[in-house]
């Protein structure tokens, strides 16, 4: 994908460290501390296995907080698919610098546009779980670091997450919950069949203050390309009333017809069109790489996306 | 192990089935219609493995009960170590038959004690969880099912239930744990370091009516058969405080010197001396066998037990 953003011209910069800071705004500290000693302890395990994966879980009654790594592991990890090894912790402040990077420039009006190349991707991850290949929650803290900046120009600071992505943002979700100074919408398929499973239905909309602030759009398996942009034009309008600062966008390319998930049936030219409605926001806008599977068209996606982005719909 | 009783003379039955009255006393539907059901559903899948075991779990936010076979594992499946296969189902009903038909023969005065052989154990299945080898919580079946013919007596019925397994018995813990009518005792290695991890703290004591009805007794790993004995004890004292009518043991056999777990030290002359103890509380009893995984040395365990339990401590 690097190689497509080069091809056009774009400018790839490393971001420079923020430190724990933006981090913590977001995630717990028991949650970071884990996440950073997690493979050191597991690896010192007599017989350990090559990452931390986890096989117990607690369930919902009676939860102590384990001092161990193994009961650790099954408190922090939601699934198998966020393996711990040597270097993840480092790959995933990388990833979260990126976006924190791409939010201070467009919150800060040097740019109205930023792309952030994050991997790994971060909507599955809570204020304390890791899920999905999500470890930091990149888009979360992109708008949580947004939010002082928006708050400087002297009014209450409203931010928008805007999640294409074909799976729920059940993270970035929980994160805002009870808050209602950052939006949440999140279209995708329906989890009663699809991951993240227990999150993601259209009757969740926020509780205490945050009620009437988080927004599912869950569509079924096989769902075409017209209805998927459909919903996100319905988004659009969403929007256009909440009126936000800034939008971050959870940008996955798995809602693609070739996506070895095969949940959804956006072809490369629809991703221009993707690119064209969203831009057609009219929004100072971070763009947060999610997921996307079909490694071959990876590539070619981003690069219709962002053909699409630079000639706005109306 | 059938074999160490057959050798003592003992009458081995094949318990009756009672139905699913006993089994639904303790479970919810929604978990007893998964069990029954989930190996079709599962191997219906495209590329199903040859067990169910959970790959996502659900977290402690805005959980959703969902329709698929997938989410529902995870939702009903604390660990990967409860897999079901073909059969699973009909030999945890067996099992569970098995506690049930003890609890009646005990409970109606039928006999003093009795022995229940059962496979797959139950301790770490909750309401709606199975775990840790574990599906349909035996030893809270027997408890709940010998509750009514207790209460035939005429008074307010009271059970009691101490287990000696090295896990803790969070299963059991949270059927019973705002209830006071089955007082649960747990002996076991210190959860902070050990599974099942979450739950088996000391300071667990129970809630509303359950308050102070529930006690945890963790010892550190390494607890030498003496210390162990003496937490048998003291658990005695407990139960003579309570005076119920009927005990449920669930013994395990992994506090084993020798067992791979190795986290206690009895030996197999230590079983004779702990079942001296039990036997001295003088209470009609239901003993249902929970864990122990040096098989080689189960039946020499359970013979030393039962030797013991033959001669009650003063």
């Amino acid at each position: 994908m690097a190689g497509a953003l080069r091809r056009r011209g774009v400018t790839i910069e490393r971001p420079p460290s923020h430190g724990m800071g933006p981090l913590a705004a977001v995630h717990s500290p028991d949650y970071l501390a884990f996440l950073e000693t997690a493979w050191s302890r597991w690896s010192a395990l007599p017989d350990a296995a090559e990452a931390v994966i986890p096989n117990v879980h607690r369930n919902t009654d009676m939860a102590e907080y384990p001092r161990g790594i193994v009961g650790q592991a099954g408190w922090h990890m939601s699934d198998t698919a966020c393996p711990i090894a040597e270097g993840t912790w480092e790959a995933a402040r990388a990833s979260a610098d990126t976006a924190v990077q791409a939010a201070l420039l467009v919150a800060s009006g040097e740019t109205g546009a930023a792309y952030a190349l994050c991997r790994p991707p971060g909507h599955h991850a809570s204020r304390d779980m890791a899920g999905g290949f999500c470890y930091l929650n990149n888009a979360a803290i992109a708008a949580q670091a947004a939010l002082p900046i928006l708050a400087g120009r002297g009014k209450q600071p409203r931010a928008a997450i805007l999640d294409v992505d074909v799976h729920h943002g059940n993270g970035t979700q929980a994160i805002f919950y009870e808050r209602d100074d950052v939006l949440v919408i999140s279209i995708h398929a329906d989890p009663a069949e699809f991951y993240p499973f227990f999150a993601g239905y259209a009757h969740e909309r926020g509780r205490s203050r945050g009620q009437g602030y988080n927004l599912n759009m869950p569509l079924p398996i096989g769902t075409e390309e017209a209805a998927f942009l459909a919903a996100v034009a319905e988004a659009g309008a969403h929007l256009a009333r909440y009126a936000p600062e800034l939008l971050v966008l959870s940008l996955g390319f798995d809602t693609y017809a070739g996506d070895p998930l095969a949940a959804f049936k956006v072809t490369t030219p629809g991703f221009a069109k993707l690119g064209a409605l969203i831009a057609g926001f009219g929004l100072p806008i971070v763009v947060v790489q999610e997921g996307g599977y079909d490694r071959e068209a990876l590539a070619a996606n981003l690069d219709s996306f962002l053909d699409g982005f630079g000639e706005p719909s109306p």
